[in-house]
């Protein structure tokens, strides 16, 4: 299959990464939202500092049809963003594959309402800081993982094809035949560890993991997360990696400049700007994921509607004595 | 048995309220913490406006021992405080009741280990604010309801001595024989509201008994109460009142003006000000009965270490993305 043109619709900080490291090594297109975005990106380029240095031309414009035959488009918007950018693609791109890399699960329900695009279904752990419209910094060098999504018909040669090009252009992709235990292993991960964050105000430290007195974090962190465990066997994944020792791992490590750890991870980030987080395709996606298997969540459930009521805490006005 | 003459331990807004009632009825005197508030009781007396007018003298001091005899000792500071403030009377008024009238449960164990005085538990309702040292308005007046607590040999007839006496004052007390099941409720109600408005900044609203679906917070108070409901089953408490009944009948009053109701609890008032909040003494409380009872208590346990985490959240610098 040719892997020559590739679409990325959103260019915020995943999208923007994309962009400027495809466009450095294939024919690279973006659909933007604004007009102002895509001509910045026309008359500029986009320039990537940090982890990389490098400032290819790029072809944007809002509007689908301008931007020709695209054999890959990659959507890089939010989870909540996914509606309205498989709906700017409806009807274009015929002979495309769509690469997702939003957090957590559904979004490729989503797109398949759209079009019947083959489906590879990604998680990135890259990051990076969007500067400006044509201006992004690579921070987080860590890899993106993808596979086919089982109910569309990827092709998984072709998906090999994508990891290398993604290699090729200086980021890091692993292609996964079954990318379901990666993705449930770092998706239980997220679930806890995005909710409490963001419910305390606390960025992920070493309270994620103590377990010495009944009133610890540690053991709500363990807790749901076995009852994730419980989920993922009742839907028949088994995990790649144990979310529990990531949890532990990550928290154990010191940083570089010698301090603790102290991780802000994105929901945190999200409500400490007052922007609705991706709960839904998060917690609230093992939520519905235990409701299919018929498998007791109250964690889950909790977490997801403490979050939720956080968030509609921030239109409520008043209160009294 | 005489009741002539009481001390209220600490003046803050529910002790201030004490003090400026029982001083209009009774030889009342104050213990406090500070050697100013002290001066200034007894230089002003103390006076209490809104549902109100009264402006008694008192006899205050921070020493127990310019007090005299005392006949019936009010513990009226928050839990955190009860240790103190048992502590400061060790070895004084041997012929004293002790009335506590903390949120939740506990406090009496701590009392005990300084005094053999008999105790009568209590939970008050009624609320003020405490504009100085000398001056606290009556708002909310509602009652405070009393009773023998059980593993002390407090005298029910001198119970309703107190209820007679605090009545007389102007304000509301009601005795019950057995406490337990009105305290009960009440914790049951407190330990959920409270900590789940403190820990998404969301008064004690609609929200709160909505449950149409599945993200709907209604879910997380309803099955949370019925939790405690099966804790206290386990414990031998009948419920005077169901606490999910008392939440639903909360949020569907109106106000006096016309809006809707948005009560802001004591625990939300507490983290908004960034003060460590009562939740040790009620939903801690609900975690520990249900250990003594063998009972899975999730939810409060989930509870307890998010506003637990919280807090420890204030004292946390940094964080890092």
């Amino acid at each position: 299959m040719k892997l020559e043109r590739v679409c990325i619709v959103g260019a915020g900080a995943i999208g923007s990464l994309l962009v400027g490291h495809l466009g450095s090594v294939i024919e690279t297109t973006v659909l933007t939202r604004r007009d102002e975005h895509a001509k910045a990106l026309n008359d500029e380029g986009l320039r990537v500092s940090g982890k990389s240095e490098l400032h290819p031309k790029v072809i944007a414009s809002t509007n689908p049809a301008d931007l020709g035959e695209i054999d890959l488009v990659i959507i890089a918007t939010k989870a909540a963003a996914v509606e309205a950018s498989a709906k700017s693609i409806q009807g274009h791109f015929p002979k495309a594959h769509v690469l997702m890399i939003q957090n957590g699960l559904g979004c490729e329900e989503i797109v398949k309402q759209y079009g019947d695009w083959p489906i590879i279904s990604g998680v990135t752990f890259m990051s990076g800081t969007r500067h400006s419209d044509t201006h992004v910094e690579y921070e987080l060098d860590t890899a993106t993982w993808m596979g086919p999504w089982a109910e569309s018909n990827a092709n998984f040669e072709f998906v090999k094809e994508v990891e290398a090009l993604i290699n090729k252009s200086g980021l890091k992709a692993e292609a996964y035949e079954d990318l379901l235990p990666h993705q449930w292993s770092k998706l239980i991960f997220n679930s806890a560890v995005n909710s409490i964050a963001a419910i305390t105000d606390l960025p992920h430290v070493k309270a994620f993991a103590k377990q010495d007195n009944i009133e610890d974090l540690g053991n709500l962190v363990f807790d749901m997360m076995n009852e994730a465990k419980a989920i993922a066997k009742a839907r028949g994944v088994i995990l790649a990696d144990d979310p529990w020792e990531m949890n532990v791992k990550a928290v154990s490590q010191g940083t570089t400049d010698g301090e603790d750890y102290a991780h802000i991870p994105s929901m945190l980030d999200d409500v400490r700007n007052k922007r609705l987080t991706e709960v839904d395709w998060i917690t609230g996606a093992i939520v519905r994921e235990a409701k299919k298997a018929n498998v007791p969540a109250p964690y889950h459930e909790t977490l997801y509607r403490l979050v939720k009521a956080y968030e509609a805490s921030w239109t409520f006005k008043g209160g009294s004595h």
